[in-house]
């Protein structure tokens, strides 16, 4: 048996441009119902959201905990990470893919130097289940800062 | 320039066990500070999201505009679509890893057949960006199924 199974839903009613969608995730219920739109996707949000940016968060949320537990197996636990994740959306030949992943996380932990840092986010990105599922089809692009703690 | 960037940010404290990330899709404000662990990752969601539950996301809903934009160009426009779709968070090797992406849509199509349903999925399937995004490290499944209309 899998660890874990996660559904979301989309229930898509009219054309591509003038339709809308609602998006529930059913597993967490944490949204219901949201609307997502061809227009939010490409132009400006306008408090909808929208496949990138859901996979921004997928990617966000996955970095940070790939890389809490890459410093915690260095003895050298997180005290606080901030992870950015930006998607971004292009044309692709006739239609449109996503062209790049930017991650860039600011780390607050104590007893490493900003190069132990940096290659521990660079381990940690090697072993994110988000990154490895979009690996060498998104260009994904890391930087890494230390904070002073 | 590209069509859109969209930015999500989780900030995570603590370890990966006992720590929490919070979760914040920030192009959109749709989310602001949403809860993640890795228990709600890996055990039950207990109304806190996961980064697969977000992939599933932007892939249901990706999908959905996706087979709009198909089903319209085919001179079928659909009047509902309901796309679900499933990750599966696995072990991978040593760690772990998105093992699977299961999508199932029903359609409600005016002026199509169950077969030409399905030749119209697999196609969209095969220009959704998302789907594209994880294509060759993910299995995608798909199943496609004709509503009464």
């Amino acid at each position: 048996m899998a660890v874990a199974d996660r559904t979301a839903r989309t229930v898509w009613q009219g054309s591509l441009v003038e339709g809308q969608g609602e998006l529930t995730l059913e597993s967490s219920q944490v949204m219901v119902g949201m609307p997502v739109t061809w227009a939010s996707r490409t132009e400006e949000p306008a408090g909808r959201t929208s496949p990138e940016e859901l996979l921004a968060a997928a990617q966000a949320s996955c970095y940070a905990m790939a890389l809490s537990g890459a410093l915690a197996r260095n003895d050298t636990p997180p005290e606080r990470l901030d992870v950015a994740a930006t998607a971004t959306f292009d044309r692709v030949g006739e239609g449109y893919g996503v062209a790049g992943m930017r991650l860039e996380v600011a780390g607050r932990v104590p007893g490493i130097d900003q190069a132990g840092f940096e290659e521990i986010a660079r381990k940690a990105e090697q072993a994110c289940p988000i990154s490895n599922a979009i690996r060498g089809n998104v260009q994904i692009d890391l930087k890494a800062e230390l904070e002073p703690s």
